[in-house]
């Protein structure tokens, strides 16, 4: 299904943040964000006054040779309600643009660092690579290019690979690359729509402690474009908006997924359904059926696809309900 | 097997609480659960002297539609040794009484909400159907009734879903629906005995912000009877008893069980033996076999198949040791 | 793989502690183990001033019958720089010794508890077998003898399970056992090199109160040996070895894993590849591929393969990233 939309030259630009489009679920007064202005950690000075405007993903393809440009920089990202982040990210979203490529493809990969302060450098779970060498370090203000095979399909994450891990998953640099696999899905001609939904959490601002010691300050799920003009988002990256994902009744639905972390597993439940079809870490050889929930390790990722019958509001949760307080619900609207 | 078991007009009524069945295990001192008189949290004024008569489930079925009544209603569950918990709950039992539908069934299910001050509804995960209208509040006093498919065959969390859900499901409104396969599993004439069993946390008397940021005050197993007259359950409702699982020697055991958290995942491990044969969730495409360990997400379910071959005491646990501690041990008794 | 590596007599007495082997990782200051002069609980007297030699693993085999000795004594174990933990384990080991059988085997197993003060007792997850007399506690100075069939192959948890269980886990009674399959593994050709890799947590010393209600101050893993003078093992038993596992290029390397706990689940990466193979609990049947991430419950296991295709460094870890801030970060070094 995936193989069908998308093309050389692929772009995934686009985000849609829903994770608070929740209202009925009552926060709780006391999980509130500390925000950068109140956190106990201060802001890094080269970060300060820094709000660096989001550079689009570049995907180009040649053949199977896959030209992929990203950036690391610093972008507040509205996390909650009058709420900003001064994130790390990839191309100044958090989760980062969704990357797509073929099983087979050879990715060339660039990393332009904007940091002024810190380096980054990118550690893709879909690849067979020497990480000291293949995810090294990219200084502050500089490039790196590296080359790899992506040889083996899934949903996977991504995230910035430079110590501590913690801090730079945690402050934003996570995302999800698909490896579409050669010969599809079984059940591609089935699927009538997709989404990508990445969950992740969110600690005290570059808050190690924090990070390593406490509960998440919020747990949420991102819906990220799949391609370019995709139906369901509307193009404003970094901002948290609250559109709920959009279907027709009778279609088969069809989520990739992936829980980045940095610390909690998940327990994906998408409410008034069943998963009909679950492929484990979005392998085609994984596949189980009839399932309510599908238990997710940190990193972990799957595809997931389920029927709409009825026209309503169905709402997705990682079942672990504390989670859901603390802001992990998205919505899909299912009209006539 | 179960379809030998249960018929038309199946009700399933009985409980046994063998959670704290586990004299060996030294409760610390420090995780006693606070009790209402106790709490931080004010029991609601309507609730303060209610303590309602447990209403047994209805269940009848007419072809392949099932008739099925329940309430919501508060009453005192005793949840250890001496500690009663003013329970939102479902026929006033915590976990609620099992429901059994066979796949294809279309359920007419009624929700009669006997708590005279705060609305409930029920969220199936067995079925197919829109959330804010399927599973929509019904008022303090009032009856809803709601018609459904249950097309996908497994062992099922279901819950109240009313915001906000982690207070419904953490003060006692959960339980298990299973729903029987057509074509039965690939062991059916293997198994000798069967039990229900779902584990379940408690926190502090319905207050929202430990049940979202602690944790849990004690993690249970419950035994539920799947049809009316079962050997090892005594019909006492809402009541702990300390009284173990019986089975003789030789045979194959299945346990339908479910994680229904609210928060916690559970690694499910019975002490003495090996899990022959697993349906991850409970649909009998996800077959796995010679497991010591059955991960369940929060909401999570199985079918887990395992033969006792000698006679003595068998536990079963979540292998989380600190939640054993709290409480999550029962005993499986094995004579000549 | 295995069954070319092992014969009869195995020995598995090395032990490789490479979880702080991993000095990018910036440890958190927050998060010191207490040692034993730091306890808020008090080493028990008669432990005072005992740190007893460790015990190699006896185990020899006749035809099916594989007649196993072990320790349960009490040894200083250096689980982090300069703190040294009183531990309470299997031959001076924690994790134990790995003790490898084969399908259909009848183990004959003999526990020598040199402990002079408190009995133990030994709960293999690979047997059939009644918890309450095969699983016995034995008194201290004294020895129990027990005999089982290993029945169902993977890769198994044993514990002390002698209550209260997870003060004698956390104390560090944990290990592996291996039923290698009769048929062997799909895979097994394939298979280049293979080592055992344990996750555990430790908590502050005794302190059960600390076990069950707080966070780990450290997870780490360990690299066991299979066979007497496996490549990787320096035979030093019990001591903190900054030495990584080693491999060449082009190789697939197999590694059993288990996550011991005794509290927390793990999320089993190893960065830079993908697993081509995972087999779930170690059973043959229970095959997935190409997975980034394996989810492991509390005692759960895995056989995980993958292929190094470049020359450098692999680190292992659990993706739950502040465990990794607490040690759980293993190296594989790969050369031409």
């Amino acid at each position: 299904m995936l193989k069908k939309l998308i093309g050389v030259g692929l772009v995934s630009t686009a985000l849609v943040l829903s994770a608070c489009g929740n209202e009925e679920v009552e926060p709780d007064k006391d999980v509130q964000t500390v925000s950068a202005e109140e956190a106990t950690v201060e802001v890094i000075p080269a970060h300060k006054d820094l709000n660096q405007e989001p550079v689009p993903l570049e995907i180009n393809r040649e053949g199977s040779d896959v030209f992929v440009r990203m950036t690391s920089q610093i972008t507040d990202i509205e996390i909650d309600k009058d709420n900003n982040y001064k994130a790390w990210t990839f191309n100044g979203e958090a989760p980062g643009p969704v990357v797509v490529v073929e099983e087979g493809d050879t990715i060339h990969f660039t990393l332009d660092n904007m940091d002024p302060s810190i380096p980054h450098s990118m550690d893709f779970h879909a690849v067979h690579a020497a990480p000291d060498k293949a995810f090294a370090d990219v200084a502050p203000n500089e490039e790196g290019t590296f080359v790899y095979k992506a040889s083996s399909p899934g949903v996977f994450m991504y995230h910035c690979g430079t110590d501590p891990v913690l801090s730079h998953i945690a402050n934003g640099m996570h995302g999800v690359i698909i490896v579409t696999p050669q010969d599809g899905y079984p059940t591609d001609d089935e699927v009538d729509r997709e989404f990508v939904i990445v969950q992740n959490e969110w600690y005290k601002y570059n808050d190690l402690n924090d990070m390593t010691n406490e509960e998440p300050s919020q747990v949420v799920f991102s819906a990220k474009a799949l391609h370019e003009g995709q139906v369901n988002t509307n193009g404003t990256v970094g901002a948290l908006i609250d559109e709920p994902l959009e279907a027709k009744v009778g279609e088969k639905i069809r989520f990739y997924i992936n829980n980045v972390g940095p610390n909690e597993v998940s327990s994906f439940h998408v409410i008034g359904t069943v998963f009909d079809d679950v492929y484990i870490d979005g392998h085609p050889a994984n596949h189980m059926e009839g399932m309510q929930t599908v238990g997710l390790p940190a990193s972990g990722g799957a595809v997931v696809e389920f029927t709409v019958k009825e026209a309503g509001t169905y709402k997705f949760v990682t079942h672990q309900f504390n989670h859901v307080q603390k802001g992990a619900a998205g919505k899909l609207v299912v009209t006539e």
